[in-house]
C-alpha cells in the first residue's frame, strides 16, 4: 500500500485527475461493444477496466471513509469487484464479457460521479485515506496498462484485424550491437524503504548477495528472435524447460504472441495499430518467460535475477524511456533506457521479501495472495503510465502468459 | 429447399420486406453492444443473425445470379457464412461473439444494400432463383427464432438481469384440466407432397402405421413442472435415460432453463421481459428432451411420435397460435391452438424419411447432414414467426438442449 | 427379460454350464494383469467381466430366490455391479482398470462357488427364476462378446502389441464382386413374439411398411476401404454426417480403428492374433456409424434401416456363419451368411417399439435406460457367441464408438 | 551428477548390490497385476520403476561403456525410458499403467541380467563411468521413494482398500509440545561442495544471507491437523494464497490426502498398512504446499526458507531418523531428526542456483529442465532410502502435489 509521507511535486488531486483522464482518453477509440467484449478469462473488457478502477476508489474512500456517501448503484459492486474476497460476492472472472449492460455511456457517468465526490472530500481525508487515493491512482495505473493489452488481444481476435488506432511509421533500422555491461555484485541492497509510493511486495528493503555478471545493453530484436526460429528454437526441446515444452506441443507455439505467417510466407505482427511487417531492430515483444528462458539458453546467456536487474538500474531515471503519455497505439521502438519497451523477464521467482508482511484490511489481499509460480519481470514498458514504474517494482506473470509487452534482456556471469 | 410452384396470397417482393423488417425490428431494443455478444458456441450474437440471413441472399442469389453484382464487403463472408463447407473457409462459431466491429450500424447498411439490389434484381429472376429467395425468407424466419431464444440466454447472462422488452401482464389463473383426445391410428401419410414451400427434410410424403393412441389436449404448465419437481423429479435416476440422468448429475440440473431459486426460496423464471415469478397456468418451457421424457414417465405417459402429431394435428390451421407477430418480449400464454407456446419434444429421433433427397448444391448442406443424434420437435413457438410452420415441419434439437422454447405434450397408448 | 416357455433342445443347465466354461476358456490366454486392465471406460477389465457376471447370477437368482444362501464376498456386489441403479452404489466405472485385487485366482473361486450353488439349486427353482437363468446366460454371452473386443483394445495399447492367441493363416484372396438383392417391401412384420428368449426391446411383434430396396449380398471388404481412403474419403466434409466430421477432425480419424499405416507406409491392422497386414477380400471391421455412413454415401448408396434387414434375413438361419465357437483370435472371414463376421450398422435409432414396455424390476434397467442417441446393428460379429443372435436381436452403440466388430452392408432404393 | 572423487565406507559394488536388493524387496508382496498398475499420469507402475531404473544402468553404462553388450531387449529402451528426450522416442508417460506385458517375472530376469552384466564389467570401468553407476544408485533410491508413494496411490483407489503389508502397531500418545529454536541468521554457506555424491541442483556452494529467524524443534502433527480443520481453516479464504483456494474449490479439498471421513464421522487415514484411525501425536502427511502455507499462515507462522533450513540442521546426522531401512509398511513416528519421517515444505521456489551449470550430456537432462514452477521441500521421508539425503538435498514438487510424505515444519521470525 501506499507510503506517501511526503508530498509529490505534483498535488495528489492533480495526480488523481490526470490519471482518471487518461482513462477516458484510453476509451476514446472504442465502441461500446469494443469495450464490452473479454477475450480471455485472463483479459477484461475495457468498459469493466474503467468501472473496477472507479469501485475501487467508490469502496475504498467514498463508501468507508465519506459520510453520506450513497453507491452509485447498488448492482456494481457485484460487477466490479475484482478479487477481494473480503468484499463479498462477485462476477465470475471469465464471464466479465457478457454484460453490455451498464452501456459504456453508464460507466463514463459513474466516473464522473465519483471524481466530483472524491475531489469534494479530498480535502478533508485524513493522511491515511490520502494513502488510498495514491493507492487507487497507482492501481488504476495498473489496470491503464492491461487496458491495452487486453484490447490488443480483443482486437487480435477479430478476424478483420482492426487498429485501435493508427500507429507511428514503420521502420526497419536494424539495432545497434549488443554490448555487454559488467556489474561486480556482492553485496547489495534491494527493495522499497523510506519515501514515495511502494507496493507491500516491494519491502522491506534487505540484502542480497551478488556474484559478478554482465547484462546486456539492449533488449532482444525482433531480427535475433527471427534468428532463434530460422535455427529451430521452436523445435528443439533440448533449449527449453520441460513445462515449456509440454506448452510448446500442447497449443503448436511456433512464434511469439501476435505473429502470423501471412500467406506469402512473410512473419507480420498484429499490434495497437493494425496489422504490420517486423521491424527487425526493434524490440520483440509478447514472449512468455518460457520463450525468453529458451531464447536465452540458445543464446549461451540467461535471465538476470531481479537482483541483478535492480542493483544495475538503481541509480537509473525510472521516468524515461519509452513508457505511456496519452493514449495511442503505444509499441516499443528500443531505447537506451531499462524502463520502457517493454518487462523484462527475470529468473526470480515472486516471492515474498524476508520481513515481508502483508498489508492489513481488505486492501491486503492485492499482492501476497498471488506469491506462488509466477516469475518477476523488471523495467516498464510502452503500456506502463510514465511515473508508475521504479527499480523496486515487482510485476509478475505466470510463465505461459504473454499478452503483456514482455521482451528479453540477457545477462551472464562475468 | 423451396417448392414455390404456386404464388402465396402475398407477393414475394412483399413477404420478403415484410421478413427482412421484422429482423430490423426485433434489433431495435438493443444496443451494438448487446447484439455482439456470444452467450455459447449454440447461440450467435443477434448482429451475426442479421449479417448471416443477409449474406445467405447475397450469396445465393445476388453473386451466383445476378450479373455485375459486386460484393457489399469481400470480408463478409468469411465472417457469415455458418456452416457451409463448399463455401469456403469461415468464422469458427465458438469465436462469433469477439467481433465488435462492424457496428451494428454497418450490418444495417448492409441489410439495406442487398434489400435494394435484391429488390430490383427480383422481377428478373428466373423461378429457380425466386425458389432460393423463398428459402432465403424461411431462412431468416428461423433466425428470428433463433435471434430471441439467443437473446433470451444472453439477457440472462448479465447478473443485472435486463429485460429485452418490457413484457405482457403477470397472469396467476389455473390451466384447464388437461384431456385425453383418442387417435385411431392406422396407416397414416405424413411428410410433405405438393405445392407450398418445404424443407428438404419433410420429404417424401409416405404412410406410416399407428397404433391407437391418446393425445394431452393442452401442454404441461408450470404449475405441473412444479409438482414434479416437489415430488423428487430430478433426483430419482429410475425416471430418467441413461445419459439424461448423466446429465443431471454433471450439470447439477434441478429446474428447466432459467429457472432460478430466489432468495425468498421461491422458484421465480428469466423472460424476455426480465425475472418474472411462475405463472402457475402457462405452459413449461426451456426444457431438454430428458426433462420431457422423465416427466412423462413419472405422469405415467409418455411423449408422442412424430407421426402421431402430425396425423393428429394435420388439418389444425398452423398458422393460429401464440406465435411470434412483431418484435417483443414473447412468452407462452397457453392456447388451444397446437401451433404456438412452445415446441413439443417428440420421441422420433431426426432421421431421413424414406427415400429422402438431399436438396441439391451447397444449400443441400442445410438439412440431412444433421440426421444423427437429435429429436424432432412439431408445432410451433411464441417465437416461431407466424406462417413459418406447418403440420409436416420437422424442428430439431439435440437431446440436452433447451434454449429454445420447448415444452411437453404428453400421449399415451390408447 | 428371458421368455423361455419352451425348453430348448439342451438343457438349462448343460446350456448354462457351457456357458460358464467359455468364458473360463476366454480367460485361459490372460494373465492376471492382462485381466486387471482397463484401457478405456467404455471397455472393462477381463477380469471384471468374468466377475460381473457371475454377480448377476448371485444377485438376481441366489440372492434373491435361495434361501439361506450367503454372499460368496459382501465387498463383490459394490465392485461388480454395472449400472443397476436400484442396486444400490456402485464402483465408478472409469476406475474398474485400478482394482488389482481380488486376485484373477479369487475371481475364478468366485466363478466356481457359484456354479456350484446355482447347479445344486436349479432343479427346485420356479419356472420364473429359471427365466432369470435364461436371462443370465444371454447376459453372460453378451459380455463374451465385449471381453474380446475390450482384450483387443487392452492389447493395442501396449506398443508391444501382443497378440491374445494365435490367429488363422493370412489370407490374399479377393472377395466376389458384390451383388444386389431386391425385396418388395410392403407391409411386414418385425420385433420379436411367440416363444424363445428375446430382451424388452425386441417386443412388441409390430407392422411396418417399407417400400422396395435392395440389399448387397456380402460385407464391405478391406479393399474396399482402401479404395476409400485413397479417394479422400477422410477429408471431404461432404461425404460426412456434421457430427461425424467433427469426430473426423478432432480425433485426427484417417482410418479404421486399429488401422496403422507403419514406417514402410503400407496399412496394417491389429488384430487379437498381433498386427497383420490387411486381408483384402475379408470385412473391413472396427468402423463407427460415422464411417459407415459416409462410405454409403460415398458409394451412392445408403445404410439398410433396421426393418430392412430384420424383414429380408427373417428367414435365414441365424446359428449359421463366422461366429464365436471357442476362445481364440477371432476375426472376420467372408462368408454368406448375414450373421456373423460383423455387426452391420442401420440408420435406425435405438429407440422403443410401439408399445414397448420394459421389463419390469431391476433387471428392467437393462435396454430401454439406453433409448437415445444411440443406432441399431443387426446380425452378428465372429465375437457373438453361436446361439445368442437372432433376427429380431437390436444392438445398439454411439455413433462414434468403434470398438465392436462393426461393418457395413449397403442398401438402396429398388 | 555423481562427484564420487573418495570411495564411501561400502564399496561401489556393495551399494550397488543393496540397493538392487531393496527394489526387489519392495515388489515381493505384489502381485504383476498390482505391479501394473498406474493410478495417475504423476505416479508410475510399481514394475515400470523396477525396469526404468534397470534401463538406466543399462543404457548409460552397459550399452555406452561394455564393449560387446547387446540389449536384454530391444523393445525396452522404447518403454522405459522416462523423460530424455536426447534418447529419442518414449512411451508416454500417461500409458504405463497399460502394459500388461513383459510380465513381473520378465522384469525380475531382465534386472538379473542386467545386475551380471554390471557386475562383472565393474571392476574395469573407468572414474567416470563409475561415477555414472552412483549416479544410477542415487537415481534407483529416488524411484524407490517413488515406488512406495506410488503404490500407496494404487492401492488407494482400490474401494477393498488393501494394504501393501502389515503395519506397525496403532499408536495414541500426544507429542510433546512444539518448540522454537533461534538462529542468528547472518552469512551462511549453502549447497554442496567438496566429496561425495551430489546432484548438479545442489551446486555450486554458494553464500546466502539470512534474517535471524526460529524454526520449530518438530512437524506439525495429526492432531493439529484436525484442529485447523475444526476452525474452518479449508473454509477460510483469507488463509489460502489465490491458485491454492481456486484448487481447493475446484477439488472440493477439506482435509489431507488419504485422510477419509468414514460412516460414524470419525476421520481415518489410509496408509501402506491399509486404512488406520489418525494417530495424534504424529506427523501429519500427504500435503500440498498450499494446504502447508494455509496451515502456517493460520499459525501466526511461515515456512521455512530453503536457505534457513540447510543452515539450521546443516550439522545434523541426515542419516539418523525414520527413514527407509527395509521394505514395509513405512509410515511416519515422529522422531527428533529433521531427516526423517516426511518432507518439509520450504517456501523456495526451486530455481538454479548462482553459478549453477546441468550436468552435460543426456543425464544432464535431469534436474534443470524442472526449474519452474516447483517449491523445494527440504529433510528425508519414512519412504527415502537412509544414506540417500544430506542437508544441501532439492527435493521438488508442484504446490499441488501431496502423493509423497510431505509435511510441515515451522518458521517464524526472530
Amino acid at each position: 500500500m501506499a507510503r506517501a509521507d511526503e508530498p509529490s511535486k505534483a498535488s495528489l488531486a492533480d495526480r488523481y485527475r490526470r490519471t482518471r483522464r487518461l482513462t477516458c482518453d484510453l476509451l476514446a477509440p472504442l465502441s461500446d461493444a469494443d469495450a464490452t467484449l473479454q477475450p480471455h478469462p485472463d483479459a477484461s473488457p475495457s468498459k469493466w477496466h474503467a468501472a473496477h478502477t472507479t469501485w475501487f476508489f467508490e469502496t475504498f474512500i467514498l463508501r468507508d471513509h465519506v459520510h453520506g456517501y450513497a453507491l452509485f448503484d447498488e448492482e456494481y459492486p457485484f460487477l466490479f469487484n475484482s478479487y477481494y474476497e473480503g468484499e463479498g460476492e462477485r462476477h465470475a472472472r471469465p464471464n466479465r464479457g457478457l454484460v453490455s449492460r451498464p452501456h459504456l455511456d453508464d460507466i463514463l457517468a459513474y466516473r464522473a460521479a465519483v471524481d466530483d465526490a472524491l475531489l469534494s472530500a479530498l480535502p478533508d481525508l485524513s493522511p491515511k485515506v490520502r494513502a488510498f487515493v495514491e493507492l487507487g491512482i497507482q492501481h488504476e495505473q495498473q489496470h491503464q496498462e492491461l487496458f491495452l493489452t487486453d484490447i490488443l488481444w480483443t482486437l487480435s481476435e477479430n478476424p478483420l484485424l482492426p487498429a485501435y488506432t493508427e500507429g507511428p511509421p514503420q521502420v526497419t533500422d536494424a539495432a545497434p550491437d549488443m554490448r555487454w555491461h559488467r556489474h561486480d555484485g556482492g553485496e547489495v541492497e534491494i527493495g522499497h524503504a523510506g519515501d514515495g509510493f511502494s507496493f507491500d511486495c516491494e519491502r522491506p528493503r534487505h540484502r542480497a548477495l551478488l556474484a559478478p555478471y554482465q547484462l546486456a545493453d539492449r533488449l532482444i530484436t525482433q531480427a535475433e528472435w527471427a534468428e532463434f526460429m530460422i535455427d529451430g528454437g521452436y523445435s528443439t526441446p533440448s533449449l527449453w524447460l520441460s513445462d515449456g515444452w509440454a506448452w510448446v506441443k500442447e497449443n503448436g507455439i511456433e512464434a511469439p504472441r501476435y505473429w502470423r505467417r501471412s500467406d506469402d510466407g512473410e512473419w507480420t505482427r498484429f499490434t495497437l495499430a493494425g496489422e504490420r511487417p517486423l521491424e527487425p531492430g526493434r524490440p520483440v515483444t509478447h514472449l512468455s518467460y518460457f520463450e525468453a528462458d529458451a531464447f536465452a539458453r540458445w543464446a549461451d546467456a540467461r535471465l538476470p535475477t531481479e537482483a541483478e536487474w535492480e542493483a544495475a538500474y538503481a541509480d537509473r531515471d525510472p521516468s524515461r524511456g519509452n513508457q505511456l503519455d496519452e493514449a495511442g497505439a503505444v509499441m516499443p521502438h528500443g531505447d537506451d533506457s531499462p524502463y520502457g519497451d517493454c518487462w523484462q523477464w527475470t529468473q526470480s521467482a515472486y516471492l515474498p521479501y524476508p520481513g515481508f508482511e502483508p498489508e492489513a484490511g481488505t486492501v491486503g489481499e492485492y499482492n501476497g495472495k498471488f506469491m506462488c509460480g509466477q516469475f518477476v519481470l523488471k523495467g516498464a514498458s510502452c503500456a506502463t503510465p510514465r511515473g508508475h514504474s521504479r527499480a523496486t517494482y515487482r510485476n509478475f506473470f505466470y510463465p505461459q502468459q504473454r499478452w503483456q509487452f514482455t521482451g528479453v534482456r540477457l545477462a551472464r556471469n562475468a
